[in-house]
């Protein structure tokens, strides 16, 4: 998920946080699972913690909840300011306000960081009790199915009776998914965005040399590293590559082209960045070494590989055989992370499972991260979902 | 360009170097230039050697050569053996030989390491005459300009009046074109694959991405390592992200899938090889910093980022004014790097240019190395263009 592509700010002069439709000043709270918990892979954690953010207020019958999954490098702020001085609010404060398409007057919002993340969720870097140190590697692997059992325990902590909605872009597309597979009462809809039933050989060859570039960094030390410290250079080489996997050579073009920083000569007779695209990514490895875990990156990445839905239910049309949500699959046109034909892909085996199912798929030339984009057509797509009572057309290509 | 995808090797249990349409055992000879060699950088070198190979005989007016021009990570080991034990032939051994596509019954084939390589010419690694100790970053800035002077030097060298044809894909496609623009009397025949007239933003990215890798592995030292030792982690990385780029999801599904190694669990709750690909992409990495010099990389990868036809010469038509020769532009459908439509607009700019040109483009999902393909329908394209007296046809995808 990029920084910066896509996400909206106001440049008007008044608090942005103030602004129409914003959800204003919001503060992240945790959720502490004091209770052991078993991961798929059989190990167990003595208990967790999940870092959430929700936006506006559940009904007297707690089933008005919309659930939103966050990708691989995203977090639980999704909307609002943590502070009014805040350069960005969260990555999703275009979808997400009172009065946007997912309208804050009518539904409870809810998002947390992952299992396994960084920001506040237990992970790698989270303390060990039993050694009073960072779990590093010695942390539990985890799938999908983790993420989305965490978070459940989360909605139930938080009195949510049914969900009216989960939604999700990328990994948060495959969380949603897993939602109203394994939780087929509990979820009422299910909006999966740029996403897959499971990660290509390519997506996964692109995670394994992510995780080389980490693991080869000699600071990475077999995930033993100070806080403060840690593999910066494997982890900034890592989301480098990978930013380029979310956005798209059009983009890029549009954006860039072979433009020359102001301080570049005629010819590029350095190593020096040269081309404005080298000192954006740049940019983009630098800070996000200032925000996210390279242990976290490594397990998050896995857990991304692992994703095969058909592999661990036998078919994708009998993972799907218990879902009793509706479901909405977008797809974007320039996405060649998870492009467009395996999401198509997860509508059609919805509908031959039975199951009501939508597939949309948008026109754009931003690549994997549109899902973000400011977007009328993807507004309309998400309100008329989250609103309207049920779907039963197969909505090709809008 | 890989190691594998496309390169066949003769499964019988004949000598495979004796095989009909193969021309056997070669040896690689050295051309030196024992004059100041001046780069369009402007910095100057006392001298340089091209490491060539040549397969079939001159004819007696010597216009009967076919230059090979080999891309990033190629060499001038292009057809034939170096001794009976070796693993496989030259990297374009399917296209090349008595009877072949390029046919070495008729022609003079001529290929040769680039200015700036690590196989044998003169580049970074080589030795400084002023100081005695590898060139490292203080080698002068290398452009495909330059790396096609050069090759000049040594068509002349050998005596060549004329270039019967100029044939590459990739970045040996760009050298072509630049054959055909520098050298416009010289040069009858162009046949450029899997080419570009300036690289994207995208390729840049993905170029800028592997030089940090290298630049920023403690080993790389300013570019000043012994010969056996150096960046070999960041040039690793590098390989194995260029790689990617290389090929096609559709190809890596094809050949990997989601297969997993046979010493694997059912799930991949672990950070070492799993899947099949991750394995293979491992293998590329470290089989390529056995036989290439990270500041190559870093120099050829700059002369990639800088070449821009349409900014040197103030647009593609006035690049291609001057040309004479007939142009063959062949672009691959899967091939993400250097997109079809790129080739396509060097075919519609030789046109609007007044020149002879043709454009074909294959079906292949094999990515950028398509080039590299067993293919007749390839073989008959290039053996046609070689071998018919002129073209004045637009063959749009044929």
């Amino acid at each position: 998920m990029t920084d910066d592509l896509a996400v909206a700010t106001s440049t008007d002069s008044a608090p942005r946080h103030l602004a129409p439709g914003d959800v204003g000043l919001v503060s992240p709270r945790d959720f502490v699972h004091a209770a052991p918990f078993t991961f798929k892979s059989g190990q167990t954690i003595s208990g967790f913690t999940l870092r959430y953010e929700t936006y506006g207020r559940p009904n007297a019958t707690r089933d008005n909840a919309v659930l939103i999954c966050h990708a691989l490098s995203g977090d639980h702020h999704c909307a609002g300011w943590h502070s009014p001085n805040d350069k960005k609010p969260g990555w999703w404060n275009n979808l997400i306000g009172p009065g946007k398409a997912v309208d804050t007057n009518r539904f409870f919002v809810v998002c947390a960081n992952v299992l396994g993340g960084c920001q506040g969720s237990t992970g790698p870097s989270s303390i060990n009790p039993d050694t009073g140190r960072p779990y590093g590697i010695a942390f539990p692997f985890v799938t999908i199915r983790d993420m989305v059992r965490s978070q459940k325990m989360l909605l139930d902590h938080l009195g949510v009776t049914e969900l009216h909605g989960v939604i999700g872009g990328s990994m948060g597309g495959m969380q949603a998914l897993l939602f109203a597979i394994e939780y087929p009462h509990f979820t009422r809809r299910v909006l999966a965005m740029a996403t897959t039933g499971r990660e290509s050989a390519q997506a996964i060859a692109f995670n394994e040399v992510g995780r080389q570039a980490i693991m080869q960094d000699p600071a990475w030390n077999h995930g033993d590293y100070p806080r403060e410290g840690g593999p910066r250079v494997g982890l900034a080489i890592a989301r480098m590559m990978a930013h380029i996997t979310y956005v798209s050579d059009a983009s890029m073009d549009r954006k860039f082209g072979r433009k020359k920083k102001e301080t570049a000569a005629g010819d590029a007779y350095t190593f020096d960045m040269q081309f404005e695209v080298e000192s954006y990514l740049r940019h983009q490895g630098q800070s996000f070494i200032n925000r996210f875990d390279a242990n976290s990156y490594l397990y998050i990445t896995r857990a991304l590989d692992q994703f095969d839905l058909a592999q661990a239910y036998g078919s994708l049309e009998a993972a799907f055989a218990p879902v009793e949500a509706d479901t909405l699959v977008v797809g974007f046109t320039s996405d060649w992370l998870f492009p467009p034909e395996q999401n198509r892909a997860l509508a059609l085996a919805l509908l031959r499972a039975g199951r009501r199912a939508s597939y949309a798929e948008l026109s754009t030339d931003l690549g994997h991260d549109s899902f973000l984009l400011e977007s009328e057509q993807l507004y309309t797509l998400v309100r008329g979902f989250l609103e309207r009572d049920q779907l039963y057309t197969f909505d090709y290509a809008i």
